[in-house]
């Protein structure tokens, strides 16, 4: 078998066989496939597609590349949810601990955050002490003891995976929806998952712009966990305008907390509670959606959900203290209000322009290797569909010493839309994609 | 400028601009632009194409990126010929004398073979010590002298070409109209010519299988030339069977010195002639194409056109006594003929089943750094058209111990079509292509 064949079908349209596509990524992991050819072998995929065959090869082939963990001595089914990325989605830190309040195992890998879309791993890491980066068996260690961690991707899971993102980033073939799909289903199938909940996010704040684009890739992801042995189902979800009130590291772990106090806004909670109970749907804890968010409502009504948080906070170096004095979280020292340019309703905070205004504040990064801010970011005083007065502070933002405030200003100004009327709010979850 | 920003841009079936190119451009030249990037944008050009204005400007670019010759001292427009490579195609060594003789200047740099095409350089290199690897200096000597040399393209022209092309080999990026349109014409403009004669050829023998295919190709390469001051036309022959009579280094050294001594077959001989006279056309050598053609003839009956070609063989080291006594060039020691197998008229000679059998034989290369058997080729006995009793050899293998005679009979077997009635023999000159 030939590179340069691969790369010719591919490129002609054709559809590789399961021996080439493990060919490809047995040479991807052990460096006989050159970077060049695997840049060729990446854009004809981005322009040519895959079969749901070839892209579940292509999945499995990946997961093969490193470790696929198990948990066999704690019984149950783990669950994992993964998202595909907006603006102020801050789920992960409330679901998870929820679900396993609720029993469920869930061994959460996550990644950091890349262009205005936020990372789980950095928003922990806002948390003074907390580590992401723990070894295979202290992962083990922490399912046993709390059922829960939430850490970054091993080396040992998916290598191949690693290696293909860092070319796909620099040849411009990030955005395949094949690609896309082996990539986070690799990760969460090596996990050692049996249940995965996706939420596909879609409209100006996120990854996929429309409904359609993320309808296919939420189809493309549920074909594989389907040829993976993973019961995996999909929500697709608005990204139009931030989810909740805050954007930026520290101020949404804090907006989590007040969540898990039950002091939370509404649509997160919602989302979370969605989430986590098709989360405990899949690991066989509950058999009713309706029963299943009845169960985590008391987990967050009786600091249950709170209480595993706190316990993963300290299993992994955090400092639980964080969670009763905000304090101690980092925060930026300074504020600059945006304010209603005109009386009316608040028609639109748009997600994408405000997802840029904070990586502009340093809350995120444009490039792999940039070193994020926590304390910044952007607050939303007022949510989508309210009245305001001229002149009246619409959001907040919070940052450091001024730095990217001349960039991100008129972002933020520009995120703003007035309405007359009250504005017509779709609903947050569009559709649902399963078996 | 990024790179990624190209590759995004001609990805999504954009254009890319003049800067965007030369930066390109420069980038492979200097190794700014990583192979990587480089083969992601070669993939995305394959499949998205470029417009004329992008392929003119990669050119140019190429073209600057080394050296570009020209011959102030000599007076007169200098004029070459490049042919898109067939089976059995050796004009060049007959025209291009034979256009000097004329008085025409041509600097003919050329390619070695590739694949199932025989190579300029390959059968010139089969006339002892002859050398191709001329230095510049050397190569406007010779033009002095002579008018005419004969060589491989130098380190100084065109490099970013030969950076370019090592990579569309291993990455399945070589077969694009853009991309073999700037590869061909850098390299000839670099040459320092004012005229431009091309032979593209079509067929099962041909890289450009369909005519329509060709004509693409043809017309892009006329729209370069036009772009870049060098008056190009193009022709567009068949190539279903191969040209004249033999196929292999050395016996088609030997068919062209018959023809050059006026004895060799009628396809060849018209062909060059045909390309030659166009070529003292774009000289202002000749104004009439009847002229020319009669001009060229004189030179073939005089004896003229051997004479320089004896010329450019000694000064370019070459044993001029292998002109007379053919004992002096490689020849392979074994015979093997391939008969009809049945009474009638050949039909066919399949091109590309020829030149892959001689490939097999060890005449060409399956990769550039194949070593090449001078001796070894297919002589064909009875032309297309021709009827032969069943037994009767219709072809004649030259190999040496039957080193890749198992796989070259069944080719070439299959090579052979045979008929009840005369065949109709299409035209070979199909089209001309000029501005």
């Amino acid at each position: 078998m030939r590179a340069v064949d691969l790369i010719r079908t591919k490129r002609d349209g054709g559809a590789l066989d399961r021996a080439q596509i493990e060919f490809f990524v047995a040479g991807v992991s052990t460096g006989t496939f050159p970077d060049y050819q695997i840049a060729a072998l990446l854009m004809a995929i981005w322009l040519r597609g895959m079969t749901a065959d070839e892209t579940a090869w292509l999945t499995a082939a990946m997961v093969g590349s490193g470790v696929r963990l198990s948990y066999p001595d704690l019984g149950g089914i783990p669950v994992d949810k993964h998202s595909t990325g907006g603006v102020g989605d801050k789920t992960s830190l409330i679901l998870a601990p929820l679900a396993a309040a609720c029993g469920a195992l869930v061994p959460m890998m996550s990644g950091r955050g890349l262009g205005h879309s936020g990372g789980t791993l950095d928003k922990l890491e806002s948390i003074p002490g907390f580590r992401t980066a723990l070894s295979l068996d202290e992962l083990r260690a922490a399912m046993r003891r709390i059922g829960c961690a939430l850490i970054s991707q091993t080396d040992e899971v998916a290598p191949a995976d690693r290696k293909l993102y860092a070319l796909r980033d620099v040849t411009g073939t990030v955005e395949s929806i094949p690609l896309i799909s082996a990539s986070i289903m690799s990760k969460k199938i090596a996990e050692g998952i049996g249940g995965l909940v996706l939420d596909v996010k879609t409209g100006a704040g996120a990854f996929m712009k429309t409904p359609e684009r993320a309808k296919d890739l939420a189809t493309s992801l549920v074909a594989i966990g389907r040829a993976s042995g993973v019961r995996t189902e999909a929500i697709i979800t608005n990204m139009d305008a931030p989810l909740g009130r805050s954007v930026g590291n520290a101020l949404e772990v804090i907006e989590c907390i007040e969540i898990l106090k039950g002091k939370g806004p509404g649509d997160v909670e919602a989302l979370a509670v969605l989430l986590a109970a098709r989360m405990l749907m899949l690991a066989g804890i509950e058999h009713d959606e309706a029963a299943a968010s009845a169960t985590l409502r008391e987990a967050l009504r009786s600091g249950a959900g709170l209480e595993t948080f706190r316990r993963i906070v300290e299993n992994q170096g955090g400092d639980p203290r964080a969670l009763d004095d905000y304090r101690r979280l980092p925060s930026a020292p300074d504020r600059e209000p945006i304010r209603a340019p005109r009386s009316g309703y608040v028609a639109e905070i748009r997600a994408g322009h405000v997802g840029d205004a904070t990586v502009t504040l340093g809350a995120g990064r444009a490039r792999l290797d940039d070193v994020i801010d926590h304390g910044v970011g952007v607050e939303v005083l007022v949510p989508r569909g309210m009245p305001v007065r001229e002149g009246e502070p619409v959001l907040m933002v919070h940052h450091r010493h001024g730095r990217g405030l001349d960039d991100a200003l008129p972002l933020l100004d520009a995120a703003l839309v007035m309405s007359d009327e009250p504005p017509a709010l779709g609903p947050l979850v569009l559709e649902r994609v399963a078996d």
